[in-house]
Parts: C-alpha cells; sequence; structure tokens
C-alpha cells in the first residue's frame, strides 16, 4: 500500500517551493516589484510557469509567502542564537533592556544584506498600492505590532510603563524612528541608535518639573 | 531700447515651467516613477520635449524640482493661516504646544490628496533607488529636519529639554512615528495622534522611580 504522495515527490515540491521562494526575492530584489513577472520566477527557479500558478493565484501572493517564510527563517535563526529570542519578546522584567535587545535584532535585520533588498521593495510597492500594502501590514506586520503590544501591557502592569500610556501608540514611538531611519537611509542604523531610541522614548525628552 | 527678454516672454515662460511641474506631479502621481517619462510630461504640459530638456536634465530633476516647488507653495499656504508657521518651527516658549502645532500640519499635508500620490510615488522610488533618495533627502528633507534641530536646541536652551538629549534623534522620535503611520497606512493619521506621539516622547513612556 503505497502513499499517494511518496517521499521522493514530497521532497521534489519541497525543493521546487523553496526554489520559487528563492528566485522571487532575488528578482525582486534586483529588479523591484513592477518587472517581477510569474515569468521570470518560474524561469530563474528552473519551473514550468504552471508550477507557480498551480499553487499560487499570482505574483504579489508568491512574493508574499516568499516573504514570510524568509522573515520566518530570520526569527528562526535568531532564536538560536545565544540569549535569542524565541516567541514573543523577551520578558526578563528588565523593560529597557528587553526593548533594546529586541530594537537591535531588528537593526540587524533591515541591514541584512539579504533582506535588504526585497523589503525595500515590497515596502516601496505597498506605499503606492494600497491593496498589496494592507495585505503587507495584515501578514507581516500586524502580527510583530502585536508582540509590542503584549510586552508593554505586561510592562504597564509590572509598573514599568506608564499606566496612561497606550501601547498600541507607545510602540510606534520605538518602531517609527528605525523604520524613518532605514527606508530614508538619513544616517546610520546602528546599535547605539537602537538603545538611544529606548532610553529617549522611556526616559522622555522634556524636563520634569 | 527694449529688453533682450520681453515681459511676455518671461510670463510665457513662467506659464509653461508651472505647466511642466504640474504634468510631471500629476503623471508620478498615478503611474508612478518608473512609467513617468519627459515625453509624457511634455505631451501632458503641452510643450516640446526640447523645452523640457532645455530646462533640466533627466525626468528626475524636473520631479525633484516640481517637488520642492510644491512644498514651498505648500509652505506659503500655511504661513499665510492664521497662526500660520512663516520660517523656521514656531517659539512660543512652550515647546509642546509649537510642537503639537508642527505635527498637526504636517500631519495635514501629509493627509491632503493633491500631495499624496506625488509624494508617496518619489519615497517609493527613493527607497529603492539609492542616489534618487539621497538627493531628495539632501535637498527636501534635511533643511526641515534643521528646523527642528534648532528649534529643540532653543528649548534645552531654555530648560525645556533634556540637556543630554541629541536633537537629531530628538526629532526622529517625533517624526519617525507619524512616517510609518502615514507610509504604512497602519491607523489613521490624525491631530489627536500628532497630540500623543508629542505628549508621550516629551514626557517619557516609563516610570520614573
Amino acid at each position: 500500500m503505497a502513499p499517494t504522495k511518496s517521499p521522493d515527490s514530497s521532497r521534489r515540491s519541497d525543493r521546487s517551493r523553496r526554489a520559487i521562494y528563492d528566485a522571487a526575492l532575488a528578482l525582486v530584489g534586483e529588479v523591484g516589484y513592477p518587472r517581477t513577472t510569474v515569468e521570470g520566477i518560474a524561469a530563474r527557479a528552473g519551473v514550468g510557469k504552471q508550477t507557480i500558478y498551480r499553487w499560487w493565484p499570482s505574483k504579489a501572493a508568491v512574493l508574499m509567502e516568499a516573504f514570510l517564510d524568509l522573515a520566518d527563517r530570520a526569527a528562526e535563526e535568531a532564536a538560536a542564537q545565544p540569549g535569542g529570542v524565541a516567541r514573543g519578546l523577551p520578558d526578563t522584567g528588565d523593560l529597557a533592556a528587553d526593548l533594546k535587545l529586541v530594537l537591535r535584532a531588528t537593526v540587524d535585520e533591515l541591514n541584512d544584506p539579504v533582506l535588504d533588498g526585497p523589503t525595500r521593495a515590497l515596502t516601496a510597492e505597498g506605499i503606492v498600492d494600497a491593496k498589496l500594502g494592507a495585505e503587507f501590514i495584515g501578514k507581516l506586520l500586524d502580527p510583530q505590532l502585536a508582540l509590542y503590544v503584549t510586552r508593554l501591557r505586561a510592562a504597564q502592569e509590572a509598573g514599568q510603563l506608564r499606566a496612561d500610556a497606550d501601547p498600541r501608540i507607545a510602540l510606534e514611538l520605538l518602531i517609527g524612528p528605525l523604520f524613518h531611519r532605514w527606508l530614508l537611509r538619513t544616517l546610520p542604523l546602528t546599535h547605539a541608535y537602537a538603545d538611544e531610541v529606548v532610553d529617549y522614548a522611556l526616559g522622555g525628552l522634556g524636563v520634569s518639573r
């Protein structure tokens, strides 16, 4: 009684899928979103166009999934590092230290040359294409932001974050500056900068009276 | 003794220049940066391609100038409003109130449907095209950021901003969140949000011990 799908064919599928992801990300990083086509992805991955259309309805769908897969793998790699973050944001009880760890990891991801091209290309397309942008936000960004909300709520319960601060807004003071600097390339995006953003946001810029 | 350039021909030039700016901005907002061409701008402005090349070396140059002109006009309009900001950021001695005024005006500009299309298109292109991005930052963004630095230094001298805060980093806690929300369309960009960002950034998120 052989299974309907042999281990060999499933391994072949996995290989094709991985080749398609890699081709899609490489292509979008090189020529940008508008000039990336399903034909181009298929040719680069060494599969037929129909193979792609069997699994995904559009180039946007392939890219989104390739990107989610890349982010997953980056997260797994980060978790495997000493002191790495497994699921959710770390909670050692020291809010500033935990946020610095997370923002430094974000800095490393944003500076990663493998991620930079495709991330820029998809972000740029999401900026002008509201529909694609919304999908990108819903599938990729919102789940990440939810992790910040959870960690910030815990900090509120522990009396480390102001009780009247809305965590959903508070997190934007942490990630907005990094995003601005990375996207516009105004100044270098470094660990020291990540630390400063955390210190400034938690401590406040104003002089208390 | 007639002048070498008659008032008529100079008026004609002004009209052509304005038509070219308008056409360039409309086109880039509609079809995006990559598909905007000098030919397309010329056709839409009702001028010959050579008229454009007489004044500008490339489509990037036309667009940059059209955009600078648009920003100048928006700034002039804002200055003409009651309580409008003339040159530099307002300094009434109340840092929080002044920053809220400025960030609310920024919210209005970002939400302006006339500015939104071309601003997104140029920002998106600057994200993937580092050379264009650097020009955009140098000519358009850096002068604006310098105004924040000046205002924040004045606040430091007045004892309203922490003496150990770097104004160039501090300003990113104010504009980074707005930029993030506008560009990614995560949540509505409102005056209330601008106020909250100022309050959170100045007051700090952490609980002082």
